[in-house]
């Protein structure tokens, strides 16, 4: 892996116990690797927790940059902006290729990781922040789906959640294309499920796998817009030379093991398990949510969305008009800043009381364990 | 290559001339293997030309036997019935397992092909059949495609065209999900760009590929439907079980490289090509057309169909209601047997004139030609 380093000014949370992991595993060792934005106030009560997607990294001012800014919904000068890198992925945090107990890289022994056990890794980090309230947790994709986990996980914390192009358990549709990029990934015999030189990936694997996770990341339209059936350079059609540039680049910039554990995070993510299933998980949070549904979006398609406003108490179901699919998220960003500061205020509006805050955690490290990269 | 046979009722074409190719190359010693249903009468025109799928054979009566029968649209008693086996693919006609000129399986060296090549060598089994009118011709998928191309390229002797799940040309969407399969197929090192002994096939990468065009056949309220998010048994969802055991089946009973070929030929669709574009290409098509459209389709989206009989000037255009996606065509044909009925119906009251027989071919191979497999 020749991969993109986390951004200078990323700074690393080592909790410095072993992190209990849903399964009954525990992983030790474990490193966040997190970004802040603006600071946090006296009262510890204007934090906001940005969650990234899949592929995606801490910087979230970089992959998410028209929702940052002065007067927008993530702002600096008045909240305490946090961003870190999932647990199980490469660019900071813990993930498979990172040093296992003998010093070497996980690879296949690295165990496997669920929604909730990421989570409970950026709780740590918001513990370690000294944050009390949390005033809204934002995601997309991935982050979306860690965003709904937080309402549940820390409901007295989290004042609100918005959860982007997302669903309350991952669909059996959403398990296909994950295991079809699984299966593009072990098609390459020097992938070893996990087994290799992360210096030396299995290239052809997940560049396929990548490939064809685009092409759900897309829409008909999107593609027919921005490619028709134009020749290309390298293959025969643009539209191919697009997928394989992108399945190159992951190549240069993702570890293809840590690829291998989100899918198989994301595939596990149910809100209903241990909670009397999805209706009830929904029925129970308190929060107001704001769930955004990209009409075109092919891969968490709207009825997903529609489900979850249908079943929170407090949702404001909202469409993120984009032609462009599940990308809609990234590719029209600028669309989603104005939904989520109206949101922000109708729920202003509706009389939410103060935050109550947290009690300080005990038992958890303090910022003097954080530490740059 | 532990292919299932071509049935025994499967009879061989072999044309004795080399098929001129649309890229200008030309494929010598082409057989097309088939299959015919009833007879064909004496004024020889009551032929229908049914087109199978991608991945399909010959045997239309166990594809598509919900069409088939006494008093069905595909009336064995009323019709004389053909399918053959597409250019390209591996169950009897000439494809890239098939010997090449050096007697050893085409492998690599197969030429590529296009829809319109494999139509030229249906329209020669025609010719070598008697046929001098074809009441319609009907297929589904790259069959549908195929249909589209005979009502331009015999226009005297095809008297309407039935065309399920397809489109004017392959679009970018499309596209994408042949590379896809392209990429997943040659991440299998084994594949060599087809140079492997059919005996030996590239599996993973097959099966690879195979496993995401099944998602891409089906629709997220089919997969919800049929397994929810139950655990599986060599996988840890009942969906990865189900896409592992049709990669499986598929290396059980194709060649990777016909796969790949026929996706080449798909990806060539498009029916303006020389033509002046799609527009006019479809407004010169003179046949009644029936249009299905399968509103769950993920792959052919419905717009493809509804453009289809926006241009055409004698369209039906009909939806195909099935919640399976674009397998709809075979899992709900039972569905699509009324409405095409219902089409002959229509189209004979709006006073189709008798048909006009094309002249019996000459210098085509005649019937004595024919041979079993």
């Amino acid at each position: 892996m020749n991969a993109r380093l986390p951004s200078p000014e990323t700074r690393v949370f080592t909790p410095g116990r072993p992190l209990p992991l849903e399964s009954g595993a525990s992983l030790p060792g474990v490193q966040i690797a997190f970004r802040t934005w603006g600071r946090l106030n006296p009262r510890a009560d204007n934090a906001i927790i940005v969650c990234h997607a899949f592929t995606g990294s801490a910087d979230a001012d970089a992959w998410w940059a028209p929702l940052f800014g002065p007067g927008r919904a993530l702002d600096p000068e008045r909240f305490f902006i946090v961003c870190s890198n999932a647990l199980g992925s490469c660019y900071g945090s813990t993930g498979p290729a990172s040093p296992g107990p003998d010093g070497r890289p996980w690879g296949a022994g690295f165990p496997a990781i669920t929604i909730r056990d990421q989570v409970l890794a950026q709780q740590w980090l918001a513990d370690a922040l000294g944050i009390r309230h949390i005033r809204f947790v934002v995601g997309a994709s991935m982050g979306g789906l860690q965003a709904l986990e937080w309402a549940l996980m820390d409901p007295a914390r989290v004042g609100a959640v918005v959860s982007v192009a997302a669903s309350a358990s991952h669909s059996p549709w959403c398990l296909a294309w994950s295991e079809a990029q699984r299966l593009a990934l072990a098609s390459d015999p020097r992938y070893r499920d996990g087994d290799y030189d992360p210096a030396d990936q299995p290239l052809a694997g997940l560049a396929a796998a990548r490939a064809l996770a685009m092409v759900g990341y897309r829409s008909p339209a999107s593609l027919a817009e921005r490619f028709g059936r134009e020749g290309g350079e390298g293959a025969p059609f643009a539209v191919h030379d697009w997928m394989r540039h992108h399945g190159r680049c992951l190549g240069e910039r993702f570890d293809a093991h840590a690829y291998r554990i989100l899918l198989d995070a994301m595939d596990s993510h149910d809100l209903g398990r241990g909670r009397g299933g999805c209706d009830a998980a929904l029925a129970s949070v308190t929060q107001p949510v704001l769930v955004a549904s990209i009409p075109s979006d092919a891969l968490y398609v709207p009825c997903e969305q529609i489900y979850l406003a249908s079943r929170l108490s407090r949702a404001m179901l909202v469409a993120l008009d984009s032609a462009h699919g599940h990308d809609g998220f990234l590719i029209d960003a600028d669309r989603l800043e104005p939904a989520l500061r109206r949101f922000l205020v109708e729920f202003g509006r509706a009389g939410i009381p103060e935050p109550v805050l947290s009690p300080v955690p005990t038992g958890t490290p303090g910022l003097a364990e954080l530490s740059h990269v």
